[in-house]
């Protein structure tokens, strides 16, 4: 897990800045056999397309995907799977005053500080549009975990929470929120649109539900499966805040209160009467549903201006034109639903090769 | 990063059962010419040690590290260094009940389904006693960043929060919760004491912060600073949350409100005017201090009997005896700083590796 | 190092199938600020192309390289380097006996054993077409070693050896083979024409030495810079051999006369009398010319019929019509410079990450 | 596979210089419920152990294994296995001058060079000490791997080859040169005797069969069967080449006759009629035996005073005392064997992961 390489045995290698030709994925680590095509991959993409509704960056991104190798005759054949999404409405020039002067909370100055120049178009590579090729890379891995089922949806958008009693998934591609709560997501509208308007932008929460991983999967020490999570959403862009289960809240239970208390179950594996641990124990899955909540903090492009310096180190300030989204915590959904796919994806076959 | 090796060229690899015969780390990748004997680690592990005082578990360790290799003539040699602590005060026989039951919200359940069997005596290699090895290796990585200052410290027990205001660096080891604030460590005495009459336990919220980390250390996109900080807290035992900078609180805020404006610094570095950011942008520091907090769960092994199941899955009742923390969350405090300071050490040497 | 990445610090990932619409690589951990386009790239791939001469195959491949990541304004930007190389001269039909039966010699029925299938167009993965893209990778890895000089050439076609005598830099350019002896060149015209209007092919070895190597950059025990280039250079399509300096023929030297004395140099550094060990002790380098020869079987797809099985498990045989190199020890010299570019970039930033 | 760690899901990390108080290896990612115990283990150190007879270095070391973790009631858990050998018979002072000059053809200069110092005595890390923690941990390996049989034996000594029509397995362990062929042994007594009292030394080559390794186990590209063993072997102390089957012999030979023919075999599978390829196609296995064949030069450390310098850069001379193997090639048989079972192990569980 390095660098821009992510998974152990299931791994993808991602690459490609914002506004460049071209950007992708090269998963390695596939099993043989699975049915693989475009048509595979591309609905998860359309799912975290930009310019889908006025709530997400008017970037104008079709996103399709190709395969360049690792798939014969409709499937895997065992050897690296090429995936390429060409960029096609790029808008450099609105980035002019992005390669002077510094975006604060922004990665423009750390990347500075650390390569001594930077792409600015866009971001270059720390612009979220790389998660396409995770989503791209994950759409593989879900042929890999048929068993688990995943869904991932926003909790919170500016500090406004859901009402976890409204929960209805069916709600969740019913609103351009990813929202399982039709009233919070009604809510929202004027939230974001608010936010928009003042040149300003908001934070979100995103949790994930993924149900069917079986007891087992995972592995201490460095390896836990929640480790390997927390790891996972903190490298998307804009996270800020990882739970699993209870979370925070966990910190404030006693023992009694926190036990997932286990009944024998009807096929001989437990019942638990609670999922206070969001089905992790020791780094390994319980069996029940895993439960993963990230923190995305607001877009840090706003339209506001704001004090910075430039690259020469003089005062400046600056107000962020291009085309952005108002709460990248939207569009982080699929991101995120995009991880816990890939990392169950390397710990099935982990577990697997050591376990047998 | 796989399994029981933790980094990727500052790594360590542990090994150990809370009841075997010893345990320990191999720390490999270390540079050269770096001092070190005993007496620079066996500080860092008496902090960590059980049995100092009546908050903590009565299990009498006495932690004494020996180094077995890597070191001449009282420097680092650049070859693999060989860490060992013996075990000295198991009492096995407290665990026949865990051997046969499963500890709701342990890794006892877990195991079993992934590995079949496993050393129930002190919860084998799922007790945080693993942590001693952590400690130990993170001793040698202080070495290799002395300029870096790091202090952990809790925020934060069974929900009874310190004062900010009242925060005082030095008052952090004058008290037996690695608390900063006088006043919240003596009301956590009663807390604690409480918790442990009633056979109960209680979580808490540990803060760490590392300053002098310059600018630029970290790396996109697996490799981000904060992505490995998220990996290595939730790899300790109980974690249940990690949170960078702001951390979830971010969420709430809009982006002028989590802009971390920046004005000309004395010596051409940027001044910030806050740190919302919690020193990385990106994945990449920026040179302001690194705030990671993390959530532990309140201790799972507690004499309160809770509902479970056996290994044959028949219904059963269990109530923990062994000695236990009952909040470990304050033990972890040396164990967070341990993990920060071997995260920077890796990077430090992966920075300087790419960039000369 | 694992499966289809090579390297630690300085890594490469390479896709791509003999008869796919593109094969390529992505370069990761390359430092910043290096100079690179496609003009840099190009003439080592020109060298590798087929094509070029009567005794190599006469598929008919541009071997162009776009660069589509990591560079920016002519620069690296310390961000992976995608490089892309489209297949044009694809004759799949020539394949279909290769489909149904396994050419001896041949991965065919290795990648069926363990795949379950293949992609039998051109050898699909196994295809020493997969080459195009360490090349095009290496060309990277020599920006960021530029102290070191690197030339690779045959010593050897089918048994008929060069004479060490008569070896000449310049001339290894100048006939088809990277034969160093003009004399030996035409006698290799002679031999490999005949080998291949026999329907049969020829061996080679492959001598690559790499002068500028500083003394140090290698690492005990298992990222000896001798094991790295063993398992890199083996991991290159035909090869069955890998020496270090006299290789063999070391084993048959009294141990005085396999030492490499040393007495003073000019510049504080040794002076050595002799180079048996190619350049390298304990796995590091000494500061002498690092010196690898690597054994190539003939080509395995060959006119002349042999018995063979099909998929079925019946009796066979097969005569692989296709375009095919009589001899790929020829076009493997500059694969085998690739290497050896490849591994030194690795291990020069690991030497500097670990030493600074 | 990196710096002191081997594999990539059977792995082992090694520590221990030949003077320090103990050598030993870590293993992890052992597949649990394999029966183990030092019993297990401890023959094939005694296969190793020096000072067996008058052939190899008169140092006594009785190197006892104790498993310090990783096994509960006689069977691997999962957990890391802790393995530790403690060395008795150290006899620094024999080493003054080798602290000062350097011998050539050891790792004495190159240590120096990269780590500015270095531990001298014995030879500190670089000494051939370290593979006992290799043959121990290939103990742990070959419990993964039951289906398959390894031996190694030498075929030359100091050019003395044996009789191939004469080869024998069951002569393998009544001589002490681990030579297949009884006339060969005779006459290897003598030669090796000569060069003892000569004060000089003598290399040799070993051969390494493994049988019943099934058809699929490998990978490509960059994790070939034959690629990790090349890099394997090339990491054993005093290993200058490494062959593959025919290895360079291959290079002399014609498509057709290095071709391995197929039939139909009896049970689905096919027949070779010959294994030029060394049982490995494409770096995949074919189900015929695997057949590796590695150089070791004379062992560096001789009484033959030879030309050197020293630390300070001045002419010197040394001759080597201390206690030495006269041919390092012979104790390298077990340890050949031990690379063997060690990457063979990794590569079932690599395989089992990835194809289920």
């Amino acid at each position: 897990m390095s660098f821009n390489t992510f998974g152990r045995m299931f791994r993808y290698t991602s690459w490609g800045e914002s506004h460049g030709p071209a950007l992708g994925a090269v998963v390695d680590g596939c099993p043989p056999g699975i049915a693989l095509s475009e048509a595979d991959i591309q609905p998860w993409l359309d799912k975290r397309r930009p310019g889908t509704s006025r709530f997400t960056t008017q970037r104008r991104e079709p996103d399709i995907v190709r395969i360049l190798s690792g798939v014969f005759e409709g499937r895997t054949t065992g050897t690296p799977i090429s995936l390429m999404i060409e960029n096609v409405d790029q808008r450099s020039k609105d980035y002019a005053n992005v390669a002077v002067a510094y975006r604060p909370g922004h990665a423009d100055y750390a990347y500075d500080a650390k390569y001594g120049f930077r792409d600015p178009r866009g971001g270059g590579r720390s612009s979220a549009r790389e998660t396409a090729a995770r989503v791209a890379a994950a759409a593989v891995a879900r042929g890999v975990i048929p068993e688990v089922r995943i869904r991932a949806y926003l909790t919170e958008i500016g500090g406004d929470v859901i009402d976890r009693a409204a929960h209805d998934d069916a709600e969740i591609d019913r609103n351009p929120f990813f929202c399982p709560d039709p009233a919070a997501a009604a809510r929202w509208e004027g939230l974001v649109d608010a936010a928009r308007k003042a040149g300003s932008s908001l934070g979100a929460v995103v949790e994930c539900v993924a149900e069917g991983v079986p007891a087992g999967w995972g592995a201490p020490l460095y390896a836990k499966l929640d480790g390997d999570l927390a790891g996972a959403m903190m490298s998307i862009n804009a996270v800020k805040g990882v739970e699993i289960g209870d979370g925070f809240a966990a910190a404030r239970l006693a023992g009694e209160g926190n036990a997932d208390a286990m009944r024998p179950g009807p096929d001989g594996r437990p019942l638990f009467l609670a999922n206070h641990a969001g089905g992790i124990a020791g780094g390994i899955a319980t069996g029940q549903p895993v439960i993963v909540r990230v923190a995305l903090k607001p877009t840090s492009s706003i339209l506001t201006p704001v004090e910075t310096i430039d690259r020469t180190g003089a005062a400046a300030e600056i107000a962020t034109k291009g085309r952005h989204d108002p709460c990248v915590g939207i569009r982080a959904a699929p991101v995120v639903e995009a991880m816990m796919a890939l990392v169950l994806a390397d710990h099935k076959l982990l577990h697997r090769g050591q376990i047998g």
